[in-house]
């Protein structure tokens, strides 16, 4: 089967699309036909950590596809089915943090910029009917995250107002839609004028210009909740638009991930600084429950055949996008 | 009335005791007839935030006494009653923050460093008996401060293992014995053996060098919760010294109020840092009740008569203390 497959050099020039061996499914384990693959953040850091001394690594979180083979023991789906794969691998229930041995699929295991994937039956679910392949395809590793901050660390419910610096990437985007689905007030900020256009059609009740001042684009209201995952750039922007006794959620360090912090301000403020990652399986079964509940679709920025791939790592790269990225497979 | 009145001069310089002109009870207040006073690292930091152009102002957040005069409609306490005096100011409900008007009693309203005090009937609550009036004088605002710190915010109970970083504050030493009443494992660091010692004497289960290297001296065992007091000085090693999910609640800063952290680092560990300050009415309530079930007195450092107000000023400033100090009035 033909694959992206990393290797021998860091950065893009490792990346490259050719055949790779094709396993067999053990007990437990599923082999799906992959249609579609989202692309992440994850990946593009992947090009820097995956050493060219370490093994070769198909890399890819997110993919949806049809099963092909199900290994001994495997109950919840069968061939034929049409499936969602789950990128949290060793994180089963929901708790404070993930246990030992937890990985996100992609690395170390190999991921789904591939023909094939084997895969264990508990990481994949039945694909939500009203989403295109495409559409599937890109949902797991952003929603996943975007639910797990607002939700479980946020606490976010109807009537929470929350902003989210850096809309434009994935999964800003579903962080914007889940806040409105559930009732929140939402606003965001860009550097970019067309972002800010696009998420006021989604639903933004306000997109501000990131390079401009904050407050008083905001007429100085304060925040119940802001989910910070830009990083240094904007970080005490964040903190600084947060109502006393309000929520920081932090998960992304994209812009830089060392921030010096005044807490004197912090305490007297008595805000919350919670950190996040992707979340737990448990965690990904709500979220796919909540999407359908309100018929949340991706908002897909481009879908490229595989062969193309690095056209979305470079657009990636650029900070290009408002939405997701993903790949065709097996057309 | 003589009191210690800060006026003129910033420092310690602007210190005197003197005599102030006594004042009468409004409705709903009472004139307290002052026993006992007790010092606050506040107190320190107001001789440089109250100005020279400032009024003058009387200082002091812990007091104990009796009902001298109780004004029009107050009901809670009658004429010759003992009582504590609670300095949280405009903050009767617990809630995320304080409200706005909150205030510390000492200033900007006259504190307790004096002969009587005019204060709120909603500001007196019985002196628990089994305290002497040295113990009730200096109980309030750091066993306030930490029970909030502990209990609202650190969601403490029985097994929970919890790190105090800076051993020998009143309010530290309130935090383990708080703690240890409750259940939980107490760790603490101290740059003094003599503090380690007295602090393993109050029941610590392990009291470490804080100049060594910490994951060394626990068996790189990590906490459920760290309540950081000290400020820049500790503030990475407390956020090192957690679990993954756990939780630093932060107060304090006299050693420094800018720290740098690693957001990455922050967010992969899915850690929480909440800050917290004094507490409301409601909690001060709790506390009394948490205090008198367990039947827990504060650690004496030292207690000066009034006029020797200076030598208690110096003995904080040098942070030789281990517990509180305070000032003999009226005996």
């Amino acid at each position: 089967m033909k694959a992206v497959v990393h290797e021998h050099q860091t950065g893009m020039d490792g990346l490259h699309y050719r055949s790779m061996e094709q396993m067999e499914p053990k007990e437990g384990e599923v082999k799906v036909k992959l249609k579609t693959a989202g692309l992440n953040h994850r990946d593009l850091f992947l090009l820097e950590r995956h050493k060219p001394t370490d093994p070769p690594i198909i890399l890819g979180s997110d993919g949806a596809g049809i099963v092909e083979i199900a290994g001994q023991g495997v109950e919840n789906v069968k061939i034929g089915d049409e499936v969602i794969i789950n990128p949290s691998i060793g994180w089963q229930y929901n708790s404070e943090a993930p246990p030992e041995g937890f990985n996100v699929l992609g690395y170390p295991e190999h991921g789904t910029f591939a023909e094939f994937i084997i895969i264990s039956a508990d990481n994949v679910e039945s694909k939500p009917e009203y989403l295109s392949w495409e559409e599937a395809g890109v949902l797991s590793l952003a929603a996943l995250t975007a639910y797990r901050a607002l939700f479980t660390r946020g606490h976010l419910r109807a009537g929470t107002t929350v902003l989210i610096p850096g809309i434009g990437s994935g999964v800003a985007t579903f962080l914007l839609q889940f806040a409105k689905a559930a009732g929140a007030t939402v606003y965001v900020t860009s550097r970019s004028k067309d972002k800010c256009e696009n998420a006021l059609e989604l639903g933004a009740d306000k997109a501000i210009d990131s390079n401009e001042d904050w407050n008083k684009q905001l007429n100085n209201e304060k925040m119940d909740l802001v989910i910070e995952c830009v990083g240094a750039a904007t970080f005490n922007k964040s903190l600084d638009q947060v109502r006393r006794g309000g929520t920081v959620v932090t998960f992304g360090a994209s812009a830089g991930d060392r921030v010096e912090i005044d807490i004197r301000k912090f305490f007297y403020g008595q805000y919350n600084l919670l950190g996040t990652t992707m979340g737990s399986t448990e965690e990904y079964r709500e979220m796919l429950k909540f999407i359908q509940k309100h018929h949340i679709k991706p908002v897909l920025d481009q879908i490229y055949p595989i062969e193309q791939f690095k056209e979305g790592f470079y657009r990636m790269e650029k900070g290009a996008q408002l939405g997701k990225i993903g790949f065709h497979i097996n057309t």
